[in-house]
């Protein structure tokens, strides 16, 4: 077995999911992710945990919601399961990255509210989502297999402790503030200008790890959930989403909801977002890429929205980890992420201090505000 | 998708475990099991039942075990997984039948024991046993892939029903009988003579379905707990016993107990299994193969006990479906299977009339017993 496999491993369970001996830990292994789940069960087994491995598998999923009339309900084992839980950690890593999308949506739509109980247990544990490098997914990002390989394992296998540090930094500026403003100005581009009170609301230091509200594996982004959104913004960066292709979205605000819409390919998509529900119209999250060892786009949000350099906005749910004790944020059925890069001709600003500049933070660089 | 792994899935779903509109229900998938997964999950979509898929890994168990300090307890949400389930469908079918080689015998023991409440769980279940034809279990049977999937699939597409009226008859032949003899004089091999109680004893017609107390794809087998067994008995199908060959066994029995035992090959293996425990000494099983879509020996207990023409007699623990309710029988922590071929120069007496003769039937054939 590659080494990296059981690095990536011992990350996941130690860093990432905290896992203590006697902890009751669920592993969903997808369809491609079996080296990578081995070497999960041999660290579980070290730690002494006791641990259900559940097959997530994406052709199973298909086979049956395409075969079920979508009258879904609870299913109580799963929901017993995972009520019992301590931890989940996902393995994605499939072996077609469309292998569902003949599904039809309002089944899978059903299939989502009809289980929404089950998925509230799921992330009432210390959950972690990661990926197993696979052709599938090297696949969806243009990538030869030994070149994507490596490209996740420098996204995971990072000094995560260092990297804390130093988004704890942006974290106290954000909960320190009151508006974020994001300014960008390429030639070539639709300009962004747009403001967002984050008032009240605190960040997480999304350092991939329970200990720090972080639920994914690479992680490296401080997110905070955003109100009253102002002004426009264009997406630059290329996305999957439902399993469609979006490019070049640009969406404006208007005291908090999208009030404008266009994308080069996909807006339809954009639309079917927005129309979900109230909630999908106004934003869930802010989040300022500062993951560094993610240098390039790969068509997979786990790895895109935390790449450095990087601003992503969220239509749909905010996370309760943002929110004062108590109250609810923006609620929606979906969430729905788009990300626009930073590195050139642009900046953040928190209360009209510039935090960022084309991609460089103050706290590195030391420039006046 | 091979059509016949649809109707494989057919069977187990609608006529072996009786799945119906609402009932949770567990898959658990071997990992060379999964196309027969999607085809199960596919019929289990079209009857509404509610599914979680576990991934019944054999390399996922042994990295676990191996790394595992051996102090194991039970995992409080797979228990809370089982006791919430209607249904447990195991799909076997690995890619090593050697996977877990290399796993401590006592890490194995100290494993199962300390998951008895759960396996006791599954066991309250309708669970049914079955496995997809792979690659691995075909070299275990020393045939060619394709070869061995047309055995696979003449041993579960059966016309059910009108076996299990068959097997019926010799139901009601062990219902009302006190002692079966069984004997086997081949001029080549150690005499078989072998005589049991069977008085009180509840005979199960294992068609391959719950709603007839069977929980094994393929079955064909009529099943009783026979106690108080003497005389001798030699074994000339050869087995898989703890990853370990047994070949040409002889065990021989007084007053219900094993007083002596001898085997071509793999005789110390026999010898572990007498030492588990006390109960592991004497009987929990007389089963009489039935299904003649099963025609030889393919290093597999699931099929290979149902072989027609064939008796197997299994060390170890009783099950209680043959008990008068609320009694216990053989209790012990293993339930280890011998067989023997009974297609020639042999007989099974019920209170001294011959029921079958050289593997025929006395209702098959109409001889006079």
């Amino acid at each position: 077995m590659d080494e990296r496999i059981r690095e990536h491993a011992a990350v996941l369970v130690e860093w990432s999911a905290r896992i203590e001996e006697g902890d009751d830990v669920v592993v969903d292994v997808a369809e491609g992710a079996h080296d990578m789940a081995v070497a999960v069960a041999e660290k579980l087994g070290s730690v002494g945990a006791n641990v259900v491995t559940t097959y997530g598998s994406d052709e199973v999923a298909r086979a049956y919601l395409r075969a079920h009339d979508g009258a879904f309900e609870t299913a109580s084992h799963e929901l017993a399961l995972l009520e019992n839980a301590d931890a989940y950690l996902r393995l994605g890593g499939g072996r077609n990255t469309t292998a569902t999308a003949d599904v039809d949506p309002d089944v899978r739509q059903a299939y989502s509210t009809a289980t929404s109980e089950i998925r509230e247990a799921r992330m009432d544990t210390d959950w972690v989502s990661t990926v197993h490098p696979t052709r599938s997914l090297a696949q969806q990002a243009g990538m030869a297999y030994e070149e994507y390989q490596t490209f996740v394992y420098n996204a995971v296998l990072r000094d995560w402790e260092s990297l804390a540090e130093e988004m704890a930094e942006l974290k106290t500026i954000l909960d320190d503030g009151s508006e974020v403003r994001i300014l960008k100005d390429r030639p070539d581009q639709p300009k962004t200008d747009v403001r967002m009170s984050i008032e009240g609301r605190t960040a997480v230091n999304s350092a991939a790890s329970v200990a720090y509200d972080s639920h994914n594996l690479p992680s490296g982004e401080v997110f905070t959930a955003p109100y009253g959104t102002n002004g426009e913004v264009f997406f630059d960066v290329p996305m999957t989403i439902n399993a469609r292709r979006v490019r070049d979205a640009r969406l404006v605000f208007e005291d908090g909801e999208v009030v404008e819409f266009a994308a080069a390919e996909g807006e339809d998509v954009i639309e079917s977002v927005l129309e979900t529900d109230s909630g999908a119209r106004r934003l869930g999250e802010l989040g300022i890429g500062m993951n560094r060892g993610i240098d390039r786009v790969t068509d997979n949000i786990l790895f895109d929205e935390k790449m450095g350099d990087t601003v992503h906005l969220a239509l749909g749910r905010a996370y309760d980890a943002n929110l004062p004790e108590g109250e609810s944020g923006n609620e929606s059925a979906v969430h729905v992420d788009l990300i626009t890069d930073m590195s050139e001709h642009s900046r953040i600003e928190v209360d009209g201090n510039v935090i960022q500049r084309n991609g460089v933070f103050r706290f590195e660089d030391g420039f006046e505000g």
